[in-house]
Formats: structure tokens, sequence, C-alpha cells
């Protein structure tokens, strides 16, 4: 269903450079878009897409409107303004309210009537969810959890036991909330498993990537805050808080019981240790290591850029003399005095 | 079902500091617990938790007795005594013998009648399920399979074919085991597959993590042993050798081939090469790559830890000027000479 | 089925040492295989298995067919002739055509007859199931799908929506294809969801291993060349270009919207950061970052292998004081001049 430039400019407080009668019906990359298509525009490495953009519209900044060769939605944040469009034009697919006839429900199980259960979908007991959820064919909720309204698990998705979904959340396939920390007791016949009897509290407007796992806490619970993003293939181990919108990107793994801030941005690949404090505002590149608390905002970093593997290996080889130049500069330094 | 503090004591070889007929029905951390509940102590960071705790009892180390305000069963492994006591108050959920009518079994295959088999679960040909196995909700176990007593496979756990796994083993969802190997090899017209044609052999009271995966062999088997603790998004590559107790935390990754000794501890993110051996009792920390042979137990690292990104940037920098500094420091001692 | 070594060599292009009537019937290891298999050599480390081996026939090079104690079939790449050999021996199951009464296929879907749809397995609106497929027990084919003719998806696979796969592919279990990407934009408020609006594209003859997640394109489709090979846990974000023939190893993450070339090989939990581009014939090695472009062919690298943790510690601390050293030789340069 297109829709008028004047129309979105009003419904998100753009200003609108060009005609307000214009309609867009959807959204494309500026070098693919044509007309009825709306584009946006915030990297300068793409300024020669945008002057030859056939798109209906752009968002753009102001001091970017005067290249493009279209109509133009003005926004100070016009990737963000593009996403809240984009979700208009693009909604998620509808809720088919009811129960699939292969799908399992426990009777001790409350599904509301405007919730969609999928094929192969399991509900256990005590587990409640709530109004427009969608569990997606082959998921598996276990006994105890509770989905707030309007969440979302896509597919083959887990929530083993006790696990609190707020309201809003999308869980896309594969992913792993719940299941049993690794709690082990060392002894000299082996290994002792430690119960693990907390759950999962995840909070509202929380996305949660594919093939993602949140452990379940030993004793009390795991929490995720309101608004956090979690990328595909992250470990969120036993009793870790996760603070209010932070994102986690791909691959990157949280130690038990550590805590991170508010509004921190974990990279791909990183790794935070164990019983841990990350403050709020923090921001790990790819593969850094965090391996004590972090108490400033700021970017941190310890990864090492790749290089030819010849170079790579003398740089490692020195490094591994580095004791020897130190030795050797004191002992300069000695005949000096 | 609250048990007494005197059953406790006499059943796991505790001395008993308080009253024996005092009774605890769960366990709860230090800060949380309530009359009933019990606790344990092992950290003297926790101290302060001890002292001011509710609990009714509490596990801990004989010199730690004095300092609680509540009964103390003594152990010299509080936290492996705690753990025991933990699973008498909170064993795993019971068996409910029978195949779900949603389930598809195999008429090859061969399941126990106190086994319990999941709706939308599937059991293949020539598979053995054993006694009081659980196969969770959509759970594939593929052809020639077996289970040992009393393992259970939580939910949406995959054993695609050729895989025996001991008795008491436990293994979390989105688990795959017996995928390929990745065998390729390359010609001029690209790779061409290897047939992967071993199995995965696991031994008994083995627990595997969510979404790990451990691959099949290639020709002969990929073998884990006895009491091994493998937790979330694990690696596994065909032919690997885990031995028994060992521990394998979350995101770390073995390549094809290597041999991990007995009671070794790969911390999390950590890597494997291929084709080498490890002995036993070795530890790897976080994020550490291990490229050849270790012959010597100990504790091994090559991770290097966050700092703010400026100082870490200038640190590269001068690591990759390494070989300058070494250049003048042999200049500086021939003019000296 | 054995076959004769004269028809493998006639079939295979091998030059054959020993009596073409010989048969074999399966492939084996060199310690393992007995009378009537076929081993392969290409390891001299192996020689002594060689030398030992009690299989009827081996394929191996030239200059290493004196040496074995059974027949030889001769190659310039014997790893790829077994490959192909053992294929014949021991081939795919055979596809079982058909829709389990248990499978839930959409009306607007279109499945080939000749395809077989396992247990639990859903195929949503708008796709189509090509000749011979096999769709495993519990897969997710959301809407919108294509999958190629004679691909297979093993067990539990999701095709989330929107994913085209072409002819020959192989799917493990728990992968995750065409999910949503992670796209955020932030605000004051918080992150807003960025749609993700474009599919998978993947080519002929790709393989993908367990627990992979393949992400959808945010605009534009996310695509995989031909020949493709990729191991268990490995993440591709977003508008990644994967080039044809290019292997990439387990937990090796790829960020949004990077092009990797062709024939390129990454090894283990290697990094590619987003939107960089590498060329053709590159090689990563496990755990290498690649951070910028690379436009050279050749092997990179930038992980530091483990050492003894209080070597390595010490190193570290080094490491932090390459400031020092540096300045103190320019101190004493000073002094010199």
């Amino acid at each position: 269903m297109p829709i008028s430039l004047g129309e979105l400019a009003t419904r998100f407080g753009c200003e609108l450079d060009g005609d307000p009668d214009t309609r867009v019906g959807q959204v494309a990359s500026l070098s693919a878009a044509g007309p009825g298509d709306l584009g946006f525009f915030t990297n300068s490495r793409l300024a020669s897409q945008l002057v030859a953009t056939r798109a209906s519209a752009v968002v753009a900044r102001d001091e970017d409107a005067a290249a493009a060769p279209c109509a133009v939605l003005v926004s100070d944040n016009p990737y963000a303004t593009f996403a809240r469009i984009a979700t208009l034009l693009h909604p998620p697919a509808p809720v088919h309210p009811g129960v699939h006839a292969r799908a399992s429900v426990d009777p001790d199980a409350r599904v509301a009537a405007s919730a969609e259960i999928g094929p192969g979908a399991v509900i256990g007991a005590g587990t409640v969810v709530g109004e427009r959820c969608v569990v997606g064919p082959g998921c598996f909720v276990g006994p105890d959890c509770r989905l707030g309204d309007d969440s979302r698990l896509v597919a083959n998705v887990t929530l083993a036991r006790q696990v609190t979904l707020g309201e809003r959340c999308l869980v896309h396939p594969g992913a792993v909330i719940g299941a049993d920390g690794f709690g082990n007791a060392m002894t000299p016949e082996g290994w002792v498993k430690v119960p693990q009897l907390g759950g999962v509290r995840i909070g509202n407007d929380v996305e949660i990537g594919a093939n993602t796992t949140i452990d379940c806490g030993a004793l009390e619970d795991t929490v995720i805050g309101n608004g956090v993003r979690i990328d595909n293939l992250v470990m969120i181990a036993h009793n870790v808080h996760v603070g209010d919108h932070t994102a986690v990107a791909a691959m990157t793994g949280i130690a038990g019981s550590s805590h991170i801030g508010a509004r921190c941005m974990l990279a791909g690949q990183a790794g935070v240790v164990g019983h841990i404090s990350i403050c709020d505002d923090v921001v790990v590149s790819g593969q850094g290591m965090v391996s004590k608390d972090i108490t400033e905002p700021g970017v941190y970093a310890s990864s090492f850029p790749v290089e030819p593997v010849r170079d790579w290996n003398r740089r490692v080889a020195r490094f591994r003399r580095l004791d020897n130049v130190f030795d050797r500069v004191t002992a300069l330094e000695k005949k000096q005095s």
C-alpha cells in the first residue's frame, strides 16, 4: 500500500524537500531503487549512488539533500527514520491466531486466543503465551515459561524451561534459551554436575539471533535488559546480566556471572571472562578479550589484524625475544653510565 | 521433600555443626536463602553474605564454619557436596515412559519400554534406546545410534547417524552429533567431498551443551571419553579424541584428528589446530590457540586482555616495528664494542 | 557391491599396479583395512602404516607405489581419487520419494514428486522443492524458498524465507539460513530494528555445516557462490558475498557486506570485519582477524600460539612496556651521537 511523502513527513517528523503527493510503496538500495521506491543515504562513500539513484525519494540529512535527484525526507538520523518507514511499508507477517493441529499444548499451559502456535510446536506445563504471540514451527517451549504480548519465536527455537520473555521480543531460529548452565564441581572421581535451578528473565523489545544460547542461572536468574540486541551464535552463560540497550555481535561469549552495563556494544567474537563487571557505554572491538572489570566508558581492543604470514611469524619470533632486547638495552645503559 | 541435616551429614560424609533435626527443602544462594534453605560457601569474597545469610544451613569448610550464623555441613569440598545435595533435593524431571503419539519410531529401531520419546521425535532404523532414556520433543536420532541407559536428549537435539552415547549422558537442545566431518579434497575443478563414514562414540556420564557440534569420523570414529563436560557452541571435528573427565568451555573448537588428554580444561573460545596431541592435565586459557603438541601438564595461554583502543593501537604499531628496535640495539652494541 | 580394481582404474583414470580382477567393497584407514578394503596414502608420516596395511588396494602417488604391500591405484591426487571412489562405494542414502504423513506442505508450495519430505518438516507458501531433494525430519523451509534438484537438508535445518539453494547442495542439521541480519539503528530511545528484506542466494554444489548461520540481506541478497564449503558454527552476516570454491572452516565469522573472493580458505575461528573485500586465493590462518581489504593472494595470519602461562604473562607485560624500550634506545642513540 503506497504512502505519500507528505504523510511520511508528518508521521516521522521529517522536513520534506519534494512533492508531498509522491507515493512510495517499498524500500530499496540506492542502486537498485526505481520509481515508487524509497532509499536512504548516510554514507558519503556512496555519494555517486545517491546522484544516480532512480528512487522516488530518499531519507537523508539536510546537508545531503541538494545532491539527491529526487524528493528528500530530511532527517537528523536518516538510518533510524528509514528503518521506521521500512517497518511501516514492510510489516512483519500477520499473526494467524490458533493452535495448529500438529502442535502439542500441555493442558496446564495457557495460550492467548490471539496467539499462533505452529505445526510441531510444543508448549509445556505452566507456560503462558501472551496476546498475538507467534510460536513458530518446531519450537519447544518447556515448562514454566512466559511469553509477553507480541513476542515471536520464528521456528525451531527452544526455551528449555523457566524462561520469561518480555513484550515484542523476536527470537530467531535455533536459539536455545534456558538450557543448563555449565556448572561442575571437581572431585577426585571426576566432575559432579551442579544442578542449574535458576531461570532466564528477558526484558521487552529484545531480539535474539539464530543459534544463540542463553543459559539459565545456577541459583538465581540470568537477566537480559530491555531493548537488548543479540546477534547469531552468541553465548551468554549462567547468571550473566546484560544491561538495557546493549548490543552483542555474533560469536561473542560472556562467561558466567559477569555483568555488562547498559548501551554497551560488544563486537564479533569478543570474549568476557566470568565474574567481572563492565560499566555502561563500553565498546569492545572484535575478538577483544575482557579479562577484568572495566570501569570507564570508552572503546577497548586487544586483537591484531592479519599480516602476510611470513611477516607475522617474524614478529611473533621477535615478540618471544622481548626479554632479550630489554636486557640488551639495560646492558647498554649500564656501560654508558 | 525436606531432609534433615542429620541425614544429609550421614549420607554425604559431612561433620554437622548444628541441630541434626533441622530440615532443608531446597538450595539457594546465601543472599536469597531463607528458612528451610541450604546454601554453600567457598568464596572468601562472599564472607559478608555468609555472615548475613538467613539460610537454615550451609555447606562450608571447617575453617569457615564459625562465621556462619546457621547450621553448617562441614566438607573438604563444599561445592561438590552442595552439588550432590542439590541433586537430591532437586532431582531431574521424572521419566514418563512411552512413545508420544506424534513421535516416529522406525520399525527397525528398539526402544526400551521404560524410555520416553517426546512429540515430534524421530528414531531411525537400527537405533537402540536404552532403559529410562528421554528423547525429548523434536529430537532426531538417525539410523544406527545407541543411547545407553538413563541418557537424555532434552529437545531439538540431532544425532545424525551412528552415534553411540554411554549411560547417564545429558545432551542439551540444539546439539548436533554425528554430522559429516569437513572433509574435502582440492582439485582443479573445485572441492570433492570426502565421504564421512565413521561414527561418534561417547562415554558414560558425559554432558554436551546447547548448539554444540561433534562431527562423525572420516573413516574411524570420533571419540569422547567418560565424564567429559562440553559447554555450549563447542566444535569438535572429525576423529578428535577427548580424554576422560576433560572439560571444554563454550565456543572452543578442536580441529580434525587432534587428541586431547584426560582431565584437561579448555577455557572459552580456545582453539586447537588439527592433528596434534595435548597430554593429560593441561589447562588452556580463554582464546588460547594451541598450534602444536603439548607434552607437559600445566597452564597455557596466548591471549591479550583489552586495553583502551588508543593504547592498544599504539602497542600494535610498536609491535610492527620490533625489527626496528632490535636493529637499533644491535647498531648501538656494535658502536660500543 | 564390490568393484574390480580394473574398473576403478578405468573409471577414475588411474594406472593400476596389481591384479585388475581384485575387488574392493569399502574404504578404510590403512591401519584398520583388511581384505576387500581400499585405503589411501598421501602423508609420509604414515609410511609405516602403508607398509603394514592389510588392505587389498590403496590409492597412492606413483613414487609411493613401491612401498605398498598390495595393489595400487596410482593417482596424482590420491586424496581426491580416493574421495571419488569412496563416494561410489558408499553412496548417500537413497531418496524415498513422498511427503511424510506428519509433514506440513503449504498448498501454495510446489514439491517435486521425486522429492522426500520427512516427518515434522514444514514447507511454506511459494516454495519450490526440486527433483530428488530431501527435506529431512524437523526441517522448516519458510516461504518463497527454492531448492535446486538433488539438494538435501539433513534434519532440523531452517531456511527462514526467501532462500534459493542451487543443485546438489547439502545442508547439515541445525543450520539456519535466511534469518534476519543484525540491522539496528541507534536512537536516543534505544535501537530501532531495520527490516531485513533481502534473501539468500546459494550456488550449486555447496555444503553447509551443522549449526552454521547465514543471514538474509538487508535490502539485496546475501550470496554464496558455487562449490563453496562451509563448516560448522560459521556465521555469515547479511549481504556478504562468498566467491566460488571458497572454504570456510568452523567458527569463522564474516561480518556484514564483506566480499570474499574465489578459492579462498578461511581457517577456524577467523574473523572478517564488515564492509571489506578479500581478493581471490587468500588463506587466513586460524583465529586470524581481517580488518581491512586484502588485495594480494597469499597466506595471512595474526594469532599467537599458546605458551606456558608464566612465560606468556611476562611477554604481555613486556609488550605493554614497548614504549619504554623504544624510548630508552632513542636516549642511548642521542647520547652516542
